[in-house]
């Protein structure tokens, strides 16, 4: 078993437009589905990415959000998703290295949310987060967005001019 | 780690005035918190008890349901535990063997729950727990009745009349 405890500090934004390259960046296929969300946001996911298999308890929301993972193993992952039928969703994750030791992931959606597609840049600092330019093929930001949370994508879909 | 993932079958009922004899079965205290309810009762919570620390999923609802246990270390309690706040609770169990192979869990509540005490017993199959008959001292059964599962009495506390 292995473990990682952390709060994330990140923004997301809408990628109306594919960039151009984006398939020359790693890519990794995940899926996901949610085993439990509480009232408060509070989450819990499993998901699987190049054959592993993690369960993820998410609290909160917003830019800060404690995040508490396990690595678990595949028979285990297989007889917790029949438990989130309903709360699922796929997708191609891009990574981008994007200088000064940032990433942007570029979360390309299958399934029920073709079309849809979202890009994630995490931060050590709160500071990092506000000083971060947009490159020009971002779109809108969404990060206070709660209907792009993954969990609302999963259960409710995408929303209407997700596109934009 | 260790896991165990089985399908439980239960019967639970009120227990109105303790058995004389509690005290000398083997007791422990609990204290559990829920992370997360879903809307169709899948439940994550994580649970301490004589120094061991648990991650629990359990889905849906009824005499049988799907449960998947891990173990967790005590740092990794520390940080889930304030993602618990407003939906805990302790008590203390009991454990009396009943002869047959069948033990009854006693769970005397404590803190906002009170005076609410609660008998549960644990069958291998449907069969053991129809033909189940309860002891005198078992008050009204409450297995289908929702108000009485921890994750609604940790959350909401104790139904009137609970007592009864």
């Amino acid at each position: 078993m292995w473990f990682d405890a952390i709060v994330e500090i990140e923004r997301k934004f809408l990628v109306p437009e594919l960039p151009q390259d984006l398939e020359r960046w790693p890519a990794t296929r995940i899926e996901q589905g949610y085993l439990a969300i509480g009232d408060d946001g509070t989450e819990v996911r499993v998901r699987r990415r190049d054959g592993h298999a993690v369960l993820t308890i998410k609290g909160g929301g917003g830019r800060s959000r404690m995040e508490e993972e396990f690595g678990i193993e595949d028979e285990r992952f297989t007889r917790l998703w029949p438990l989130t039928e309903g709360r699922r969703l796929e997708k191609t994750r891009h990574v981008i290295a994007a200088g000064e030791g940032l990433n942007i992931e570029v979360d390309v959606y299958a399934g029920a949310l073709t079309g849809l597609s979202v890009a994630e840049v995490e931060f050590g600092t709160e500071e990092a987060a506000d000083a971060f330019e947009p490159p020009a093929w971002f779109g809108r930001e969404v990060t206070d967005d709660a209907r792009f949370k993954n969990q609302r994508l999963a259960s409710e879909g995408a929303p209407a001019g997700a596109g934009d």
